[in-house]
């Protein structure tokens, strides 16, 4: 497998490396379950979560992760940062650079921030944490750990994703590793909250949300900022919307007996999603949560991983042939 | 002794449990002394502290009892939280409780958030650090720490609050502490600062805060938001509210020689407490503070004790009598 | 060597105290060089970082520092402190100093904030981490520890100080440092940007630019806030600024081959100084931001060394000569 400096996106991985992350990512699920167990990976390593904009659940996402692993996490919010004084982000990331850390960990509104920023950082790897409309490679990695665990293997499968694509990075990391991994996706939303050249994705394009669930296996529901929705996109109110777009019980049932209810949060209850709809057992809405932390204790762990000193511990025993617990036992 | 699964408020207490933790931080107090040194109780487990509102003080004492006892500590505060984007407050809850913390320490300005929030999140539990104008309990937990350090026993002894008691949580922790063991309260505020039916506690009511003074133990002042003064007290300014209901050093004497002094801050002197009552020798409001990182170190061990793998390494030496050293030691 | 109990500045360090702990800083270098280590010097120890101002930068040098001793580092942001609810800053300082951290950074706008504040905290270490225009010595003993790996010894070496000297704390730390280790400082800026009686200090003042370049062996660029220049400076724009007193390569050529740059950050890039030369071989201002953790790291440890269950540990080798990597083994 090609090794794993940097996250960037889900354009930049190929296929063995996004199982590889996943399958180290359920790896790590056990040490989030009670008694919850520290893991000592990560001994010794800076993580920097620098935020640009605020996202607290992500943010938290991240630091229980790091620490989780043993390592010392930075929080530092763009709201208080140089960047108020007028510092350049190519200054902000090299002075931070300049301090060692071993990974940082990036939210900006601009999409390539990372890609940007590597070129100048040798000596560390970054981790995109959502830039702009472009892409936010742990939320679909988290994603894919949840379908794991519900159905084994994507392939073939078919995902309804439903809401304001056009400013989603989640729609787009998620068109990415569709074609990769070879499920396929269902794009439903108005023609306002589209964007241009939706189809060259590969994927089925709806207007109509009824017209879309039949056959479908797990329909995943975008947030919607009630903004845009009166200001841009032609419903008179709210009502309107959820009423066309929204997730309600009935469309759940049109759906089929097995199809899932995803959806990356925080979620607008009454907007795109009826409460009955995100609180039914078919909801793997809080598993998402669960397993956004072992996805990034998955991404910091194979970003931090393969120093000298983590292997010499773990030499002996080496008989599974699962490559997942190998790894996270290389890791650990 | 019913064990303490959350922690909502003095109400929820029963005597035992009360007396349980004072006399568990009691033996925290030690811990916090020079040369200090760090516990291992609570290695590999998650506190979140997520203030609505903010509270500098609470927080950082919440912290610091966390990490003296090895705990991971991650600070989430509201202005930067998902509430802003029109997530609930359930929502918000069952999220980080999806991220697995042990416990999850909660300051925010509606009465019974903790209780209303502990129905959904089974396996979390929950420390109220102050819920509107309704419990403190780690408040009232530390200053019966501080009495108990100051008297020995609080039964009988007369405390004597004043201020903004009907904005006060403090007041009205106090008054349930107060019944449960034994101490009694004399309330004395301006009727415009008193809450209806006052009386159903069973304190005395004074308006003349001169009166209340005599046979007093402890003189409790409560601080004062002087917006609140001039605009609904009629009181013409500061100064008026001072003269009224201020502690000054003449005051402090007609209360008796033994009578301390005490305020949860911060502080506004010159206001509801004179500089020279502040800094006096009967003032144990700065032994409130440090008691309070005992106390929360207590109630965090006491809500994560009783796992498996924490007793184990001490199951020896149990020949003490003294019920809270052995509790400590369980958890140590 | 006069143990040093605070850092207030660098008015208060005698020679060999300042050379004590830039050495010391020198032999922190290597724990923060890949792979890193973390060491346990501080364990059992707690930093808080009090800032009244945001730095993002310094505060972030700070936490590093702690964390890589293995203290545990907890920040507060004055934002959200009880000074808004009106307690005195001797109140905050109080009640911090009662849960016991072992050391106070403090960063505030009033000159001498650290000075006042340790009369009243006697078991508190407290470091000034920027207060007004006054001082800021851990700055400067990054900047010796930045000089004394490009020169060895400052000792008669020229520092040629450009910009905002008014309302700059560097150039007031290192006009006192300068006579103190013997090097010469000459000061560059326009009057309206200059204090009074800055010839007290002993320095050169120019007005010219080009005057001060020949013969100097590093230009040290302050930053300037643009706001003060068209407010009070009489430059029509920030163009003038920056041909007048701005940093660019030509400047730098006429300042000979072996002149460095320094900048304590952030920069205005095309303000003070041009891109080109920020980013030159010649620039040494990354390296100022990793040398500044490793100073955090040598003053935190200073400050908390000395304690007797730390000496204990390593009474046995002492052969070394050089005083910096002993003192580092006593505190390791």
């Amino acid at each position: 497998m090609r090794p794993i400096k940097h996250l960037f996106g889900i354009a930049d991985l190929d296929r063995e490396q996004i199982e590889y992350l996943v399958n180290l990512g359920d790896s790590f699920i056990e040490i989030n379950r009670r008694p919850l167990k520290k893991a000592p990976t990560l001994r010794g390593k800076t993580i920097i979560n620098l935020f640009f904009e605020n996202s607290t659940r992500t943010r938290t996402s991240f630091e229980l992760a790091g620490k989780r692993l043993s390592a010392d996490v930075i929080n530092i919010s763009a709201s208080t940062s140089a960047t108020k004084k007028g510092e350049t982000l190519l200054d902000t990331g090299q002075t931070l650079a300049a301090m060692q850390p071993h990974v940082l960990v990036i939210r900006h509104s601009l999409a390539g921030t990372c890609e940007f920023l590597a070129d100048y950082l040798p000596n560390t790897s970054l981790v995109n944490a959502g830039d702009g409309a472009h892409e936010h490679p742990t939320q679909i990695l988290t994603d894919l750990l949840t379908l794991k665990q519900a159905w084994g293997n994507p392939q073939g499968k078919v995902i309804t994703m439903v809401g304001d694509i056009a400013h989603s990075r989640v729609a787009r990391s998620h068109l990415l590793a569709a074609k990769k991994l070879g499920y396929s996706m269902r794009i439903v939303a108005p023609k306002t909250l589209l964007p241009s050249q939706i189809e060259r994705y590969g994927c089925e394009v709806y207007h109509d949300f009824d017209a879309a669930l039949p056959g479908s296996d797990a329909v995943y529901m975008l947030r919607v900022q009630t903004e845009r929705l009166t200001d841009n996109c032609a419903f008179p109110s709210i009502r309107e919307y959820h009423e066309a777009y929204g997730l309600n019980a009935k469309r759940l049932r049109a759906a089929g007996p097995d199809c899932i209810v995803m959806h990356p949060g925080p979620m607008n209850r009454g907007v795109e999603i009826a409460t009955d709809v995100a609180d039914s057992a078919k909801s793997h809405i809080l598993e998402q949560v669960e397993h956004g932390v072992a996805i990034r204790m998955a991404v910091l762990a194979a970003l931090c991983g393969g120093q000298a000193e983590e292997k010499k511990k773990t030499g002996s025993k080496r008989e599974q042939s699962d490559e997942a617990m190998q790894a996270q036992r290389t890791l650990l």
